[in-house]
Parts: C-alpha cells; sequence; structure tokens
C-alpha cells in the first residue's frame, strides 16, 4: 500500500531521527522489516500491554489529533506504571478512515511523539491501514523481577492511595456531552484530563519494590480497586469523603455527580496502590518529589468485598459499595 | 466493563488452561494485570510484528468468525517467519460491535486458538472494547541473533525462490467478488487460501542462518521483493512463466488475470527469500520435508530495479517490470 509507506516514511521516520532513546541499544532492528528485533536486558522483566483506542468508544471521531496521539500512547505508558516499569518501546497500529487527510496524520504524530520523547519511548513498528478510525499501541517497558507491580499483592492491614486526583476526565465528559454550563477554564481544565492524561509514570518507578499491589485507573476507581481487591483475595474500606478532589471539580455545580465521577469515573489514569505500614515513610520519602501528590483513601481487610465509611451525626457508618466501572462513552449500536 | 471481562474469562482463559506452550516458563505473569511481564532467553532476540485486520478492508463483516480468528493470527505468525524467529507468544486487541453476539466470539476464538496451539503460541495479554469490527494482534518470536531473516541481505547472485504457490488469494477474492464462474472446488479452494492462509512457519525456521533475505508475500509478490531489492540496494530479473500456479488458479478461465494475481496479488502470506549459490544444496536438503514446496523463480542482479525476463520466438526477452502492489480490497470511502 503506497499511502501506508508514505505515511510511515514522511512522519514517523522523521520523528525517529529526533528521539535518541536509553533503549537504543537494545533495537536490533527497527522500523521496517516483517518484524522489529530486540534485545531485551537480561537481568530485567519485559512488561507488555496492548491498548485499543476507537473513535466512539475513547475519543470524538473529530477530536484535535495532537491529544487523540497524545492519548493513545498515554494509556499505555499508564499500564506500565501500574506495573512499575520503565518504558522503552512502542508499537503502533493506526486505521485511517480514506477521508482524512495528512495534517490529521501530522497532528497525531505531534502528539504521540512528544510523549515518546518526554518519556525516552521509541517506535520500533506497527501497521498502518484504513477502515474507521482507531489505534492500537503496545507499550513494552522494562522491571526488575523483584520489584514489578502487580494487583495481587495487597493485604489486611496495607492503606489504599490514590496519586493526584479522581473524577476529572468523567467530568470533563460530561460537561462536553450534556452540560451543566460550569465556566470556561472549569470546563477546559477537566477537558484536559479527558483528552490528554499524565501517565504516572515517574511515581510507577518510585512505587516499584516498595507497592504491594497497584493499578491504573482507567475503569473507575471502585473497580479497579475492586481488581486489585479480587486478586488480593482481600477486601478494603474506602472513605469517599476523602477521595482527592481538583480545584475544577470542586468548582462544580453538583457535588453528588463528582462524587459519582470520583468513584465510577474512568479515563484519569491515576495510579490506585497500596502500601504496608511499615513502609510508609519510605513512601513519604519517595512521593515528596511527586508533583501530582497522592491521598490515603481507605485500607485494606481481610473480609473480602468493598465498604464504604463516612461520618454520619459525628460517628462513623460502614456501608457496602458496588464496584460498578466506567463504560467510555459506548453506544450502544456502533460507535458512530 | 463488564462484558470485557466475561468474553476474556469465558473464552481466553478456558483456551489459555489447555494450551501449555514451550514458552511457559518465560511466561512470568500472563493476562489479567496492566502488563503481562516475560521473561524473555537471554542468548535469543525477541522479534515484534503487529498486524491489524479491519472488516471492510480485510476480511467481509459477514466472513466466518473461525476464518476471521485463523487469519487474525496467521498473518502474524507469517512476519515472524519471515524473520526466520520461533513463535512465542501474543497479544491480542479486539474490537466488536455491539451487535455481534457471543457466537461470533467463540467461533473467533476456535479458529484463533486452534492455529495458537499448532504452532505453541500463548495468548499472554491484550484489550477488548466496543466499535466497528477490527483485530490487532502482536506477535511475539524468538531467534539466535546471526540468524534472524532481513530484508536486507542480498546480494548479486543470488537466488530468488518462492515458497508454495502465489495468486490464489487474489483469485479467491476476485471469484467471491465478481466471478468469473469457475467449479465449486475451484472457487473453494481459492477462498481457502484467501481466508485461511498457512504461516510458513517450520519454513522461516529452516530458512533462519541459511537465506541471505526474505519477506512474506503480503502486499503482492513485485511489491514485496520490491521491499528486499531497496533494504538489500540490489535489482533483481524475475521469470514470470515460472511463477508457481496451484492446480485451482490453472483451472482458473483467464490465465491472464492468473500472471496478475501471482505477480501483484497479495494475501497468500507465501515467503519469497534470496539464497547464495554456495548454499543451495543446504536448502535442497532442509526443504525436502516441507509439504508446500518451493520454486525459484529469479536471481537477484547488482542493477537496480526489476526485470522480468519472457521467451518469445525462441529467445529470452527482457523488460521492467513495476513493482505495484496489492491493495487487500479497500473501499474508497470509509470500509464497510
Amino acid at each position: 500500500m503506497d499511502a501506508e509507506f508514505v505515511i510511515i516514511q514522511r512522519y514517523f521516520s522523521a520523528y525517529q531521527q529526533r528521539t535518541g532513546a536509553a533503549g537504543d541499544d537494545a533495537i536490533v532492528l527497527g522500523i521496517g522489516d516483517d518484524c522489529a528485533l530486540l534485545r531485551p536486558p537480561a537481568d530485567e522483566l519485559l512488561a507488555v500491554s496492548l491498548d485499543l483506542l476507537v473513535a466512539g468508544t475513547h475519543f470524538f471521531a473529530d477530536a484535535d489529533p495532537v491529544g487523540v496521539g497524545h492519548k493513545a500512547l498515554a494509556v499505555n505508558l499508564s499500564d506500565l506504571a501500574a506495573a512499575g516499569a520503565r518504558p522503552a518501546w512502542v508499537t503502533l497500529g493506526l486505521t485511517l478512515p480514506a477521508t482524512l487527510d495528512e495534517s490529521w496524520v501530522a497532528g497525531f504524530c505531534r502528539g504521540f511523539f512528544a510523549l515518546a520523547e518526554r518519556h525516552n519511548v521509541r517506535l520500533i513498528g506497527g501497521d498502518t491501514t484504513t477502515g474507521p478510525l482507531a489505534i492500537a499501541v503496545q507499550a513494552h517497558g522494562l522491571v526488575k523481577p523483584h520489584q514489578a507491580l502487580r494487583r495481587s499483592g495487597a493485604s489486611p492491614g496495607d492503606s489504599v492511595f490514590v496519586t493526584g486526583t479522581v473524577g476529572d476526565a468523567a467530568l470533563g465528559l460530561r460537561a462536553i456531552r450534556h452540560g451543566p454550563a460550569v465556566a470556561k477554564g472549569v470546563r477546559d481544565a477537566l477537558r484536559e484530563r479527558l483528552e490528554r492524561p499524565t501517565p504516572r509514570v515517574a511515581q510507577g518507578l518510585d512505587l516499584a519494590g516498595l507497592a504491594s499491589a497497584a493499578i491504573d485507573v482507567s475503569d473507575g476507581l471502585t473497580q479497579d480497586l475492586g481488581h486489585i481487591l479480587t486478586a488480593s483475595k482481600v477486601g478494603a474500606r474506602l472513605w469517599p469523603d476523602r477521595l482527592p478532589r481538583s480545584a475544577a471539580a470542586a468548582a462544580w455545580p453538583d457535588q453528588d455527580q463528582v462524587l459519582a465521577a470520583m468513584l465510577g469515573g474512568g479515563d484519569d489514569y491515576e495510579l490506585c496502590f497500596t502500601v504496608a505500614p511499615a513502609r510508609h515513610a519510605e513512601l513519604l520519602a519517595r512521593a515528596a518529589r511527586w508533583g501530582c501528590g497522592y491521598t490515603k483513601i481507605g485500607v485494606i481487610e481481610a473480609e473480602p468485598g468493598l465498604r464504604g465509611e463516612r461520618t454520619e451525626d459525628g460517628s462513623r457508618v460502614s456501608y457496602a459499595m458496588e464496584q460498578t466501572g466506567y463504560e467510555h462513552f459506548i453506544t450502544t449500536d456502533s460507535a458512530s
């Protein structure tokens, strides 16, 4: 396919020239053959994660291509962060409608490679084809065998934390789709969280070998925490009134909607993680350099299930919580 | 997304239980966490290839899901074969319209995992989402550093070979789309080549360390051979009248169409490769066990470009050949 080679050569190769990444020595053969050939370091594990982004499901078909390029890579780097892995290489599968022009591809590449450069990630291969707009990215990271973060290591007594703030992306989506009317600054801030999520790569690296379990918040806090609980065969008590809310979320007119977004909204790409009490001081020391901050939101318990706890008339009241998840913005017919 | 987890758990996990693959020791963590964790052998290179299959572009939306599952994996194993790599692990990204029922997923899994079992390939992770039907597969293979096949190693004097027969898949597509009327047996045989291609994995392994260059025929013989010529900075003389044609192709009423399909038709997933004269005997010995056979179709020359050579009035006539490629069956609007 001529169009394919034109796109690859004009944009991807041009960007590759400029990106001198740390993992370059391990790339024996990059873009342009049937396979890329890698020599991963013998003393590290290879962490791999494949994510799909589909127009109409994960982003609006008319979204700014720079943001789409950013997000396509960001969600994958977020998976590496949740494993405590250092980003190294990425493959990209791009399905483009024939109606899209080259300026879309140029914008996509700008967003994608700006983030790639920031994290020293090298594009090693991929595929482009014609069809409904969609992106597939596989990220490859490296992590020391005993430092890899998993969902399965949480123990009763561990504290539950989350980085940054949650619920913003879901509020951003709501602001775009059906209001309510909010100040432009608030709307822009929330939309930025939805369309240009920040993968917590540095935080994941700091948590490697320290956190007992971790996951990234892509489907919603309660659902994603639920995955940790299931994998670790434990339960948790969560404090909804202590969930970290952004200034933009605090300015949202309906705070019930904010709470629902913080608990069930996805696409924030914060890290939810657990740390044993004996290592809290170490967390404090490492997290001192995190610009995004972090918040203790609950505690792991032996009893399975997720329980909420809130203050009512001055005393703490416990209640069962649903682990419902975020459905992105899937339409019930086919995505449009 | 609940639907996602239901699908993953019901089908993929069930199949995983049954597939005890050779590379299992290297899988530190498989499906079900943010990342899969692998420990690739230190003495081998990791070969990776990402391929997209989109309904309306690479297969008909109403195609048998068993065939779609087979082909989605086959085209990736073909890339590994072209690199001389042993298949090991695979990730799968599945975008499914909400209108598709579970029987489609069941059929897809049947085709996908039957081929995976045949080649000892293990599914280690992936993603499922809602949207226009499409599949992304990344295959991971292993190859000794000095045995990896590339496009860039062909030298003047090397012979050009191709496995099996070419043109069948393109004829199969033509038979489905606009005839001509051919016997059912012929039509079925050609369609089988289109919908259930056989990746030449064993052949690729035999060629590793032996062939000077290799590629799989996915975009069309002249175009794919052209990639070898460009990467190797050489040219070639091709003998179109010696191209291997299947019994089904020989039964096709218009042999001009057959020749065009053999030269320009894609989707055959045969291997096109070059071997130095000094190693022809070794090729003969290794290829003795190949059920698919192989054919010498030309020779590498120092002069750039692709030249055809045919017999006319008893003497050989040379002519410049176009390296046109196969466009799958892309529609000019968006795929439907």
